[in-house]
């Protein structure tokens, strides 16, 4: 049945890491192939894990102030620095520790992500609203087939989610009233920042964010406007 | 033949409004449409022509200071309520006035732009880089089909072409040099502006922005690195 938000929404702001593309898969299968090429023997399932956890961290340090406002490609290397540390790697040369840190940029959309922004896109706006910088969003964007309309991201506003600045620039870019714009992300903290702003919220459930060892709930069906299993789900609730 | 740049250049910056777009003959259209249901006779080329004559100083007036930053949106509707009092119309009610002064959302490209986009796009970035605002761009492609990889805008920087800082947006965000970004344009001011720069430059000879009455001249070969008939010869010179 559609979602009665359906009809006033007209933009979908979109999460990316986690919500559309599988960033854990993709670190490994690279991180596999990178051990292979220079004879590591590495547990790379840890090690994108361990990379992936001081993401959060890291963001922080700039929202402190410890760090003036450094693009999301900059904090990603500073932290494979120390994860390379972490798990004695010292094998890499530059080049290989830039192209890998560029991962990011490469990672793989779940198989519902490009159907599901086709259809979504027929009928609302489609942007990235990630802490992703541009550059990287564009790339992605480009070797995943993601069918954006808008790419937006933290960078535009020099300060990352959940500033209340991120998730505000979309409707006043747009002209719209905050419950015009419906934030969609796998990640219940991502939507309630934007609840308490106004925005719409849909929450999708991404099962295997996290590996097959970590379960993750299904919120009740209450807490967001659309409560879906993937973007199929949430393009059939949102009547696209 | 393919020219030397292409090697170098990962980004095609486009401007939009006369480069990708024929801005006259669609607010002409849209025009004549509004004056039909409006029972008006007014001569639209020269309201369209008139418009557009106060594009460029109602941006020198955010960029003197006289006005703070303000998208073009805005700037476009004050401009459109200053032609209505010229040309003595006053029967728009202000769902009217809204609807015509999107308009600019809903240009129509030459016939050679998406195809050329398209073939473009699968060599280099391709995004725009445009005065219009984040919306306007975004709305515009969606109804056009434009295929951009990234919506870039002077809104992005709060400060209007040929500033700076418009330019170099580009190559801060992709971690480039300004020689590996290439804007294109169909003005050689917005060409010689990227150009003191660094940045490489193609001219689009767009014969028929001003209407058939107005020539534009082809400048001369080696004062660009790129001057093309349109995109397509664009794609050819270019390598796509």
């Amino acid at each position: 049945m559609t979602q009665p938000a359906a009809t006033s929404v007209k933009v979908l702001a979109f999460d990316v890491f986690g919500t559309v593309v599988d960033w854990r898969s993709s670190v490994i299968a690279e991180g596999e192939q990178l051990g292979k090429t220079r004879g590591l023997s590495v547990d790379w399932a840890a090690f994108a894990d361990a990379w992936r956890a001081i993401y959060r961290p890291s963001m922080d340090r700039v929202q402190r102030g410890e760090l003036p406002w450094t693009k999301l490609d900059v904090l990603h290397r500073m932290s494979l620095e120390e994860i390379l540390k972490q798990f004695k790697i010292d094998a890499l040369i530059e080049e290989d520790k830039d192209h890998f840190n560029r991962v990011w940029h490469r990672l793989k959309p779940w198989p519902d992500s490009v159907p599901g922004l086709l259809r979504l896109k027929s009928r609302f706006v489609v942007t990235t609203l990630s802490n992703g910088n541009i550059s990287l969003l564009t790339n992605m964007a480009k070797h995943a087939g993601l069918p954006w309309d808008c790419i937006l991201s933290a960078e535009n506003v020099r300060d990352y989610k959940p500033d209340p600045e991120v998730y505000l620039l979309v409707p006043e870019l747009f002209d719209l009233k905050p419950e015009q714009v419906m934030m969609v992300a796998a990640h219940e903290r991502d939507l309630q920042a934007a609840q308490k702003l106004g925005l719409r919220t849909a929450f999708v459930h991404r099962p295997r964010e996290h590996g097959p060892k970590r379960t993750i709930e299904i919120p009740p069906q209450e807490r967001y406007d659309v409560v879906a299993n993937d973007f199929l789900d949430l393009a059939d609730q949102m009547g696209a």
